[in-house]
């Protein structure tokens, strides 16, 4: 899984019926040290994640393995919204 | 998903027949800021998107998960037409 | 699908015996101004690309939808023979 | 496979229900030489790899072929630990 | 796939059951000239390439198509030796 922050919402009316209802949240992927990097995705919300929350999202065919995505054409799904992150090991 | 803007349409009269009838358009990625990455991909439409529109594609066996693209080799499909993005999080 | 031209061939004898008579072809990736990327890829071909052609690749999964790649360890197959493409929006 | 070392731990009690009880690794990627890479992922352990240790992770699909994490929202796997490297090849 | 060097083997008594008496082998991308690139990986050995030679890989499922590998948490492997490239097109 990927880390990333929620930092907006994408708005789209015209789209494949299999999406509809599903939240699509901006999500920026961050670096151990917390500060985003200039890296983003789409992903479907299957966690209530809000804006600020820091999650893990899971890409490709694994992003269609929760009850909300299954069988749907979405590519990203976030799947835990993160309390903490223990880096005990020497990340540099 | 990814986000990216129509910018163009492939043709190809020799293909796989499995691509028969299906709109390939041309995508470029976006930045958060509306300004276009320096990547693109081709994309099979699934939901009537024109050129200089802003647009989510899914890729990989995602991009099969469309009526159209079921079961087609295809790795890239449009699902949705953005109306607008919210980025109320800090994106920097 | 990802955009490329065909730039020569790949011979193997000691290969997965399911890989027997696939035309394995290099694919260098282009740029939208025609130009060569500096990144390539094997992919099988199945609809007669020659050499300096430009065409559509797909990858993963969907590399293995076509009648002659279906169940095979194959990530990349050629899918269409690009005839051109329209570029009309604002590329830059 | 992707070349990794174990360098922490994630926590989240927020998350998709088939992942409760799967044990979240921050893992770093490894150059040949044994340095860290720029580059990290969360992966689920399913053979006990503890911080420090190098490991290697599987990724995509084949992230869900192990008992664990089995049709599970899971894109990234520690798949082994690895003893040891002989990089016999000139590997520059 | 992708064209690359087998460079060495990695070696893991704890993993995956699943990866029992599978050859690791340490596979470092190649570009057309010949050289080799910043990047590695490691693939499960389908043909007995040897250290040295010049191989395809394949990844993601398609890397669980041989008999070897079917079902297994394997997301890479190698498909071919390969005795020569023709580069017949401009590839620059």
């Amino acid at each position: 899984m990927t880390l990333g922050k929620v930092i907006g919402t994408v708005w789209a009316t015209r789209k494949d019926d299999q999406l509809t209802g599903m939240k699509l949240q901006l999500v920026q992927e961050l670096q151990l040290d917390g500060k985003l990097k200039d890296r983003f995705i789409v992903a479907v919300d299957s966690v209530g994640a809000g804006v600020g929350e820091t999650v893990l999202f899971a890409q490709g065919s694994s992003a269609r393995q929760t009850d909300l995505t299954r069988d749907k054409p979405v590519d990203a799904v976030i799947v835990a919204i993160v309390d903490k992150l223990d880096v005990t090991g020497d990340a540099n």
